[in-house]
């Protein structure tokens, strides 16, 4: 039997790998899919709060490498689902990244990788095509990339893969609070995998590099005619905020974000915070307001991403019961990582049990 | 303005039906579809509970017609559901009725209107046919009737329809308690639409014809090879006791039931239920235990039936402000009933308007 601690995207998507692979799997968490979409998820629970798409970034450094081939083997995952199992939300649609500013890295960046990958450059690149792809974004923006994306509707995909696991590969599930990972080798258990988000250790601590990035995001209903049915659109503003749109499929409406609040953790939704996503919201994508002028908000959400300076940690640490393999602090990654580190946790996993195999 | 009570599964039919045909609507309810699946959903919200399938009735009485109507009108929106919309869960499956001695209504029902509506006696039609019907059904029963019916999985179909109204028709939504319909009527509203299940009145009473059913069923998990993927079987024993199991669409496991307990309303699962219909069941259905000899129980469910005496009220009440059009005690054929019996409420909501736009 492998422990898993975590029902986030991480831990769901890794118990999916394990139990692909014929492995005995429990779930232990604090929260569970069910909750999901509803009061009921604490924003703690991130992953029932998260607006979730690809998209692609330049690897600044060996370390984002790695997270970027995570998104690449999650984009093959989710274009298989797209079209074998419309159920799970994913859906294929078209990415778009807006910068006013793009730094040095971005103006280089051609996308490796990444399907039908385009940059377009103002007074550089617009002339050369037909349609300037210019004419219809808002006058700050100087650098357009569009891509091949997906998008899933994040509470209905967790409770896809919930399901799953419940009833097709009979993995366990138990709703507990624990307190450390220690607590989780039981008789029968000698290798617990850390998919705590937040990076819980084997002795009660926790991951000193772990922190919370605060996320306020709007639910909204758009207008039935307007151009963001097909598409997810990033804009990066010169000041530094982030404003992004989100298709939620199977009708679930639109997430209009931002905020990016680093080492805040209040789980309640901010007035000034709504009132700062609806202001840029207008600027940046008018066609999602309602008759009236103003946004059609249906619920404000929080959700606490876990991040990690230097990025998620997936690696092995052997302890006194076994091993346990750690696999965690994505911050606001990790649905777009989230089939690719499952494979890499599944991997060490997998390495634990053929090394204690032999001894 | 139309303003519905009740976020159960005839408010919301009657919701679409209502937005399609262009008004503009209102739910007001205690629970909403969010907590559907999770242990948030209080008894009382039965929809959020059920069990969910077609099955046939021989109508013994002018008002059982009305109900079979109803049924045939929601068999005609689930079919189209389960060919356009495989996301709504709906699926379209064999049903079957096993009864051990049937009564007279029983054995001269020809199943009129129901499609591939078949008959086998034991000891009469059997032997008439290529393979035995008899041949691998428990031996108490004789009496067979299989037809085209069927399933929803309840939580996920009642989801769907909320995000199709949220999103796709802009209906809008209240979490709320009320303690009177009088109290619904505000300046805008003149129609209010009870859907209030369990009869909540004008004034704050109750319809005294009211009544809960508990039903307690069990959510289980089939070992993956077995006969009932594509079938939903229900058992009416000599004791009295209805012994059934509905799949649950998407993945969503089997419920096995049931208790039918008139005028209870105890919301937690009891164990002594639990036993009963696990002792019924592997009599009933020994192909749906694990390798063990159990039943992997996932949940226990318990649902508070709204019934009423002498059937569902549907039916229009002038009130000083207005009117209000009652639609509830479906008991336990809700979902049966759902879309047939929403389109009987629509239609006296616009004879209400109809009348009133004359005045």
């Amino acid at each position: 039997m492998i422990t898993i601690l975590g029902a986030g995207v991480i831990g769901l998507s890794t118990a999916l790998v394990l139990a692909e692979n014929g492995h005995k799997v429990k779930i232990v968490a604090a929260d569970l899919p069910d909750v999901a979409g509803s009061d009921g998820a604490p924003a703690s629970y991130a992953s029932a709060w998260a607006g979730a798409h690809f998209r692609p970034f330049p690897a600044k450094n060996e370390g984002e490498k790695r997270l970027a081939t995570y998104t690449f083997a999650t984009q093959k995952f989710m274009n298989k689902l797209a079209a074998t199992r419309p159920e799970s939300s994913v859906q294929i649609i078209e990415g778009v990244d807006w910068l006013d500013e793009p730094d040095q890295f971005y103006q280089k960046y051609k996308g490796q990788g990444i399907p039908e990958f385009h940059v377009y450059e103002r007074n550089k690149t617009a002339q050369h095509d037909d349609v300037d792809p210019f004419a219809t974004v808002p006058e700050c923006v100087n650098w357009i990339a569009t891509y091949k994306a997906w998008s899933v509707n994040a509470p209905m995909y967790i409770q896809w893969l919930y399901r799953e696991l419940l009833f097709v590969y009979g993995v366990e599930f138990e709703r507990r609070r624990v307190s450390s990972l220690k607590e989780l080798f039981v008789p029968g258990v000698s290798v617990v995998v850390n998919c705590s988000g937040n990076g819980l250790q084997y002795d009660g601590s926790h991951d000193p590099h772990c922190f919370p990035i605060r996320g306020q995001t709007l639910l909204v209903r758009a207008p039935s005619a307007h151009k963001y049915n097909n598409s997810t659109i990033t804009h990066q503003g010169k000041d530094g905020n982030w404003t992004f749109i989100i298709p939620r499929g199977l009708n679930g409406g639109w997430i209009l974000g931002g905020t990016k609040q680093v080492k805040e953790s209040d789980p309640k939704p901010r007035e000034a915070d709504t009132q700062a996503v609806i202001a840029r919201g207008k600027l940046i994508f008018p066609e999602l307001l309602s008759s009236n002028g103003e946004f059609d908000v249906k619920r404000e959400n929080v959700g606490l991403r876990p991040a990690r300076e230097g990025g998620s940690r997936v690696e092995t640490e052997r302890v006194s019961e076994g091993a346990v393999v750690h696999g965690y602090g994505c911050g606001g990654s990790g649905y777009e990582m989230s089939y690719g580190m499952a494979l890499d946790i599944a991997r060490l996993v997998e390495g634990v049990l053929r090394r204690d195999s032999k001894l």
